[in-house]
This record gives C-alpha cells, sequence and structure tokens, in this order.
C-alpha cells in the first residue's frame, strides 16, 4: 500500500470544503438547530455524572464539535459529552485524592487532554485495530453495566436526600438510610419531569401527526422534551421560589466563553492518569465508529477509521483546551443528526455556534435551573441503554461470550467500570486463544481407491502400521504449539513400530518462530526413537519462510508436494 | 470426555508404586546420588541469588523433591530450586519494604504457598493451557535477561567488594565506583573456582575415558566439580584462615531439620503478593513441563500437565512449610537425571534423603564456605543460559516474534523481570491477534466453463454488475468483524447497481456473538440500500449455532449449500 502524504488525509475539510453550497449549508443548518436542542441539556446533564459544573458539559460539546468539524470523517457523527465517558472521567478522577473542585477540574481537561493525545498518536501510527480487541458483547454489558451505576447515582436526585458512596451497594444503602427524609418537593417535581418527557417521546409525536403537522417537525418538535424540562422547571423553581421549599437549585454558571487554555498537566498527574485515558480513548473511539460507520453505509459513503482517531482526538484537545472533559460521538445524537439531513461535519460547528449562544447569554437563567430536573434528563437518558438482551443472547449462542459478557456485567457493577471493561476484553481475549489453542488435529487414512486422505475416525480408510498420517487444522502459533507436540507424543507412545510421521499442512496458514521451534523438536525427540518426520502439501508463503532457516537441512524426512506421494514413497519397508 | 474421579489420578505414585522392584530401585539410587551431587551446590547457590539465607535452598529442594514423588507424573523430572525462580523471587520480595530477614525469609515461604496454591487450583481447574500464551521465543529471551542479572549480582562477590543497586545500570556503577576496593585474595580464590569447575566440565571428563574410566562414571565424576569447588575452598578457608584476609565466608547455618510449619500469611501480604506468585507459577510450570515433555517422549512415556501442576503446586506447598521458597523442574538437573537413568519419580525421594543427611550432618562445615565459592558456581551455571540465538534467529523468521524477543529482554534487563516477562506475553499475543484482524478477504468471480469461483484479482473470471461474491479466509471472530464490515462497505459504495452481496463461507470455522451482530448490521445496512445478503456453503456445525438464533429469519436473502447455484439462482434480475 503506497501511503503518500497529503495535507488532505489529515485535514478531510478540505475534501468537502471546496464544494460546500447554500443547499447544503441549509441541510446542515437544520440537523444543527434540531440537535442543539437535544445537546444541550444533555452537555449539562452529563457534566454532573463527571462530577463537574454544569458549564464544563457545554463547553466539552461546543469545543469538541467545532474541532471535529475540521478534522472528522464522518458527515454525521454528533460529538460532545456522553453518559459512560463521563462516567469513566468520574471513576478515574475519584480514584485521585484531590482537594478541591479547581483541582477536579483540572484533572478532568487533563484527562481529555491526555486522551486526544492517545487518540492522535494511535491515529497516526495506524493503530486504530487495537479497538477490535474491544467485543461487541463486552462494549453492551459494559454500556448496560454503566447505565445502571449512572442511574443509581440519580436517585438521591430525585428524592432531594443526602447520598454517595464508593460503588452500587454502598450507594443503595446511604438511599435506604436516608429515606425518611425524602425532600417531596423535590421527589414530585423529579417524577412529574420524567413524566412529561416521557409523554413528549412516546405520546406526543402522533399527537402532533394527527392535528396535521408534519412528521418530520413532529420529530423535532419530540426531541425538546428535556429542553422543555429546563425550561418549565427553572420557571417553576424562579416564581414558586422552590429553594425555598428545599429544593436544590444548579446555581451561579459563569457567563461569556471560558478562556482558551492548555490545561495544567505534571509529570505524576499524567502517570496517574495514563491508563484511564487510554481505556476513554479507546471506549470513545469503538462507541464513535461503530454509529459513524453504519450511519455512513446508508449514504454509501465512507468513514476512515484512522483520520477518525484524529478528529476524535482533536475534539478531545479541544475540549480539554476550553475547560471542558472527554467527548466522543454519542450514539443517540448522532442518529438525530442523520435523520434531520446533516450532509457535512459542517452541522457539528453549526450546532457548537448555538451552544456559544446559549452560554453567552442564558446561563444566568440557569441558576434557577433544579438540580433534580438535570437527574430526570439523565435517568430518561440512560435507561434506553440499560439492555439485558445480550445476556440471554450470548447464553443461546455461545458460552465464551456468553462468560465474557457476565464477567463484564458483574465486575462493572462491583467493582468498577474500568476493571469491568478491562476484564471483559481480557476475558474475551483469553476464550479465543483457549479455543485456538485446541485446534482440530486428526490422524488421517487414505479412501481406498483414491488419492483422498480422511480422519480415521470418521471414514473406512487405509493405514499402515509403519507410518502415521496427521492433518492439522489451524494454523501452527505459540498457543497451540505445544498441543501438537504433545498430541504426536501420545500416539508414538502406543506405536512401536512406527518409523514415519507425515504432517499434512494443507489447512496450516502460518507457522510462528514458536511452532517452529516445536517442529525441531518433535523432529529431534522423533529422530531419538528411529522415527522420522516429514512434512506434506505445505503452501508457498510458509515454504519460503522455513527454507531461510535451514530447517528442512535439519528435517530427518522429506517436505512432500503431495500427501499421497509421501505414503506412497514411505508405506514399504526401505 | 468422561472425567471420572479416582485417586490414582490425582496420587500417580499408586500407579507406578505397585510394581516397584530392587532392579528400578537400584537404578533411581544411581540417579539419585548424581543429581544430589549437582543439587545441593546449587540450591545453596540459587538461596543467595534470592537473598536468603544458604539452608533455605537446601529445604526447598529436599522438600520439593519429597512431596513431588508422590504427586508428580515425571520420572525424570528433578524439583528444586532454579535460577530464575530465585531471581524472580528476589525481585518480588525487593517490591515489599521488609525490615529484617526473619520478615525477608517469612514473605519468601509465603510465596512458595501461595504460587503452590495457584499450582494446585490450576490444575484442578485443568487450566494449564495458560502456559501456551507464552510463546517459546519469549521465554527463551526472558531466561536469557535473568541470566545475564544474575550474573551481573554475582561480579562483586568475585571482586569481593560492596555493591547492589535496584537495576542493572545501579549495579555497573556500584561495581565500577568499588574497583579500587577489590580484595584479592577474595578475587584469586573465586577465578579459581571458575577455572577448575570449567576445566572439571570440558578438561577432565576425556582425560578420566583415557586412562581407562567407563564413560558413564566418567560423567558422574563431572558432575562433581561444584561440590569439589566447596569442599576445598572450605578446606583452604579454614586452613588458611581467609576470614582474617578478608574473604566472606557463609557463617552459622542452622543444623538438624527445619520445623514443619505453615507459613505466615496475612491477607496484606497475600495482597501484594498474588501477582508475583502467578508469574512464578506460570513460569516454573513452562520451564517444568518444557524439559519433562521432551525427556518423557524419548522413552516413549508421557506426563500429564494438569497432574503436572498438581505436583509442581504439592512440591511448593512442602517447600512453604518446610521453610524454603518456590521451585520447579530445573533443566540441566533434569538432564543428569534423565541420563542417569532415574528410573521413577521415587528418584527424587532419594536425592531428599542425601539432602537431609548434609543438613543432619554436614551443616557445620559450611561456615568455612568462603561466598565467593557460591559466586563461582552461581557464574558457571548461568552463563549457558545467556543466549542471544534467539535474537538472530527471529530476526531472520518473523518480524511479529522479533518485536516480542527483543521488548522481553530490553523490559527484563531495563525495567525488571516480572515487567518483562509480562511485557513479553502481552505483546506477543497482540501481534497475534493484529495478524488475525486483518484476515485474507477476497472478492471472487467465476472461472469460465466450471464451477469454481476465485480471486479476481489473480484470476481471469467471470462477474455480474448486479452481484458481488465474497470469500472469506479466516475465521469470524470479534477482532476481525469490524473489518468485514468495513471491507463490504468500502466495495458497495463503489457499486450503484449492486443487487446481491453472496458471502462465500467455504473457510470459515467459527462465527462468534460479535461476528453475528456484524452480520446482522451488515444485513440491516444493505437493506436500507436495497440490496440483499445471502450466504453459501456455511459449515454444518455453524449452521446449527445460527439456526438457534432467529438470523435466517432475518437475513434478507437466501443460505445457499453451492455457491455456484447462488449465483445461478441471483445473476438475471427477478
Amino acid at each position: 500500500m503506497k501511503r503518500q502524504f497529503t495535507l488532505k488525509k489529515y485535514l478531510p475539510i478540505l475534501v468537502w470544503g471546496p464544494n460546500y453550497d447554500r443547499q447544503r449549508f441549509s441541510e446542515d443548518l437544520l440537523a444543527a438547530t434540531i440537535v442543539a436542542i437535544m445537546v444541550i441539556p444533555q452537555s449539562l446533564a452529563y457534566a454532573l455524572v463527571a462530577g463537574l459544573p454544569a458549564q464544563a458539559g457545554l463547553y466539552a460539546a461546543m469545543f469538541g464539535l467545532s474541532f471535529y468539524t475540521f478534522f472528522g470523517t464522518s458527515n454525521t457523527l454528533s460529538v460532545g459529552p456522553v453518559a459512560v465517558l463521563s462516567l469513566m472521567t468520574a471513576a478515574a478522577l475519584g480514584k485521585l485524592s484531590l482537594a478541591t473542585p479547581e483541582q477536579y477540574l483540572a484533572a478532568a481537561t487533563a484527562l481529555a487532554l491526555l486522551s486526544g493525545g492517545v487518540l492522535i498518536v494511535l491515529g497516526l501510527l495506524r493503530l486504530g485495530f487495537i479497538a477490535n480487541f474491544i467485543s461487541h458483547p463486552v462494549i453492551s454489558a459494559f454500556i448496560t453495566g454503566s447505565a445502571i451505576i449512572i442511574a443509581v447515582s440519580q436517585f438521591r436526585h430525585i428524592l432531594g436526600v443526602a447520598g454517595g458512596g464508593q460503588n452500587l451497594i454502598e450507594q443503595i444503602m446511604a438511599l435506604a438510610a436516608n429515606l425518611d427524609q425524602v425532600n417531596y418537593p423535590t421527589l414530585t417535581l423529579g417524577v412529574a419531569a420524567m413524566c412529561l418527557i416521557l409523554w413528549i417521546r412516546h405520546g406526543l409525536q402522533p399527537l402532533l401527526e394527527y392535528v396535521g403537522i408534519r412528521q418530520a417537525l413532529a420529530v423535532s418538535v419530540c426531541r425538546a422534551g428535556p429542553l422543555l424540562v429546563i425550561v418549565l422547571s427553572s420557571l417553576l423553581a424562579w416564581g414558586l421560589r422552590l429553594d425555598e421549599q428545599g429544593v436544590a437549585l444548579l446555581g451561579e454558571v459563569p457567563s461569556g466563553l471560558p478562556g482558551w487554555q492548555l490545561p495544567p498537566l505534571d509529570f505524576a498527574l499524567a502517570r496517574s492518569l495514563w491508563g484511564s485515558a487510554l481505556l476513554i480513548a479507546i471506549i470513545g473511539f469503538v462507541e464513535s465508529v461503530s454509529v459513524a460507520q453504519v450511519l455512513a453505509a446508508r449514504r454509501r459513503e465512507r468513514v476512515n477509521l484512522d483520520q477518525e482517531l484524529v478528529g476524535l482526538g482533536a475534539a478531545n484537545l479541544a475540549s480539554a483546551s476550553g475547560g471542558g472533559y472527554p467527548v466522543c460521538g454519542g450514539f443517540s445524537r448522532s442518529i438525530v443528526n442523520f435523520e434531520a439531513g446533516a450532509a457535512t461535519p459542517l452541522a457539528g460547528l453549526l450546532t457548537a455556534g448555538f451552544i456559544a449562544l446559549v452560554v453567552l447569554s442564558l446561563t444566568p437563567a440557569l441558576f434557577w435551573l433544579p438540580r433534580v430536573s438535570l437527574a430526570a434528563i439523565i435517568l430518561m437518558a440512560v435507561y434506553p441503554l440499560i439492555d439485558f438482551s445480550m445476556v440471554v443472547k450470548s447464553f443461546r449462542y455461545s458460552r465464551a461470550d456468553f462468560v465474557a459478557v457476565v464477567l463484564t456485567l458483574v465486575l462493572t457493577l462491583a467493582v468498577g467500570v474500568e476493571i469491568g471493561v478491562a476484564g471483559g476484553v481480557l476475558t474475551s481475549v483469553m476464550v479465543h486463544l483457549y479455543k485456538t489453542s485446541k485446534p482440530h488435529v486428526a490422524v488421517v487414512g487414505r479412501v481406498l481407491g483414491t488419492e483422498h486422505f480422511r480422519n480415521v475416525e470418521r471414514h473406512k480408510v487405509e493405514t499402515f502400521e509403519s507410518l502415521l498420517s496427521i492433518r492439522v487444522d489451524e494454523s501452527l502459533y505459540f498457543a497451540n504449539s505445544q498441543y501438537l507436540e504433545e498430541f504426536i507424543y501420545k500416539l508414538i507412545a502406543k506405536k512401536p513400530n512406527l518409523k514415519h510421521v507425515i504432517l499434512m499442512c494443507t489447512a496450516v496458514n502460518e507457522i510462528d518462530l514458536s511452532a517452529l521451534e516445536a517442529l525441531e523438536t518433535i523432529n529431534e525427540t522423533l529422530d531419538e526413537l528411529g522415527i522420522k518426520l516429514h512434512l506434506s502439501e505445505v503452501k508457498g508463503p510458509i515454504m519460503d519462510k522455513l527454507g531461510h532457516t535451514g530447517f528442512f537441512t535439519k528435517l530427518t524426512g522429506n517436505n512432500y508436494l503431495s500427501h499421497n506421494q509421501a505414503v506412497e514413497d514411505l508405506r514399504l519397508p526401505a
């Protein structure tokens, strides 16, 4: 593959930008409006999940979206704070002992900076393949586990009680202990907010269409549920002075655009955060490309995975520099962006413009926003993520996947998000290696009257006392080379008259160095017993590789092009 | 597979014990004598490598050998302290901040207890396959790195200077700084000891045979080099009062058998040691079975790998209870045991008996043993382990293995043994997954006038505008399922008239849940574009698995037994 450097490759806006026209702009502007309605409440809410002030979510979305426009390759991916990364940010920062909210915020921006750095390095080195190691069942179980943790963490805000705790059990215990202190105005507001969101989501749209509103418009209006909750509940809190009833308000949110500065990152902080940053980078990448790829394919467009790493990295660096925290492409937001007709990544920049307007002019109004409304929005956003169908599906389909799914879920819930996802990935890799470490190896014999060789246990075939034909149905590599040794030694222990062992290599696509060493050991061991080792039907590329090593000069037997020829040559006593 | 519980399986002595006779006893006794001559100096010396008092090595060998006799399945494996595990023990204990030598020894026995526990659990759960993940090149590089570290650590004893340091660089710096304080009597004794061992090893045997001594006896005598060094140098130190010349002596070694007690293991200690114990268990297991398996095969005997885990676990538990430290089968000792004609594991018990005699009666004489003699013995034992041929071989054979080898070597030397071996294993697994994550996928067409389908890029074949035939040459699993998605989306983006995609599954041996999900996503995405997805030539077991999931009811296209049939059906517009 020729890899020529072109600026276009690393700055995709140079590809689509020159053809940008008024038609596309109007499409992008419509999509941006609808996405902004959705992303503003979500950003405020998810920042609280991460343990950050609400405006950090707005900054993250604003800067993340702006920079992705220049570096991203998906026309529809909508970048910003998402539920899972917010929880992972909280988990990463919770491990540090940070004294003040300022230090906590500084650490969050540092985390975004590190994640962005990791993504860009992976992209430039074309290492996007490491995302492949996170299997789909594992990520699915991880998202379900994370959504449960987020949901439970919001219950205390809905109830208006004190709470907290390092893990799920502690949080539930704290909730139970404080149940007698429920603040009923808060609870009422919370339940009302959730009912309103649910009704707008499920009940309003048919009604609007019934009264004759276009479906597209009806859908857009129904995206505004969370925003409506914010507006209504803020008005209510202001009008009724709900803070005097014990309803917690969001309080002062700084106005104006944030300063642009590199986050403070010392060596000690980087050292304690880099593992978390790597996990956040990879999970964010996996979540982003899984939706970006499918949406692109539906329009016969393509995303470039290596450049997506760079694009998401740029978004995170921008978020860090603007006082935000780690971002990635949001699943539901991107689908909304796609369905609303976003034509290019510029829709993201326009969305960022809307957020900037809010930041510049509407933050004073956020003072009156009840905290419980954001909790209600979070709960309604994460409950669709809780999906146990993967547990059932994997149980039915494959025990190996089931083990990985259950382990990921249990570890995420019981120990934490980082251990959960790392344990899940490790398990699926181990299980895969286990499966290939015991390949199918068969003793074969010749089907009478033909030149075909088949498994002696399944077919009626002819065999010879002095020779043993073995067919390996897998590439030979370190995880199964010892198995091959054991298999052969087991067989020869039972056959005192054996003179020749022939390995039939039709299905061997690779022989790595461990396997080569194993073959050399087998060759020597058989030699001590007066048995010769032969190979047959070795594939061309492997022949070339083996030829360089001098293996064939050490081999006691021959290398045959055809297995039948080998048997014909060796079956008669010399 | 039927797995019936029988005591014989877990106590292999019940298999060979009943047939034990005088003939075997005399064979075992001879082998035990020769091995004891070798193992006693080595045990004393390796204990010092681990940072333990010399007698801990004797106890470890004595108890390890005794218990392996009952639980082991190899007739020739000689269990006891080995160089690599001694270094790993020192590395594991060095991380703890232990105040007194007593605490250090207690932690070493705790480490043996944990390793033994890990081995037995792995054995009972039949998890021996995890040893397969350590590729041969990685273990080879790891042993070379360890041997270099051990050798360098002994230089200060040979020179009789102060020294130390956490890593190789620090040790060499400390040596260089103290070079002006060389103790010449010590250096003279050390060099003389090494020369004597080398001469006995390489020069004496031909001489003995020349004067008419039987080869077998000559070989045995030449094993006695290190023992001779111990006896001669102790006599010299006693006779010439070498301690007054500044030659360090071993000093007081307790006499009599050690008390038998469970090592002190609290939760905090177990928590900080379990990772090291796991590594020690696995490395010890890999080293043991690699030699045991080959030696067994040479006599057409077999070792049972799962029971070997139990046997080595029992040896470690015994070593822990007797005041020793982690043990495993020694490479060179086992070969000596084999060549000396050991018939059963009872040879090990007899060797243990000889060690017990030394412990009971000869420890007072060890007072006079110069420390430098043990350093000379260690140097002569580890220098053959330093072997860079694997670096050259992997460089010539495969870039992937070369990367793993160099990384293991560099990390072991520069950072430490645990990071070295863990990094090596991780690298080889990653490299393997990387290779299978980009499988060979080909667009195929029909060879004119036949029913065969071949790669369109290599053969002259017929294709049809409305259909696309794709052959995948690898099992589909999580690491390559996204690659398949991307491959297909890339192709369809270029083909506006496409109506059918047919996946030819002849070489697909497995479809895991991630790959199933990917196929479902591909199916949906193609459906949106009005393209149907078909499968052809799916193997029986996969058909069964897919059948249970309802995949075929969702599939927009059909499932064809023959690819040619699929093409015939679909090439004409419906």
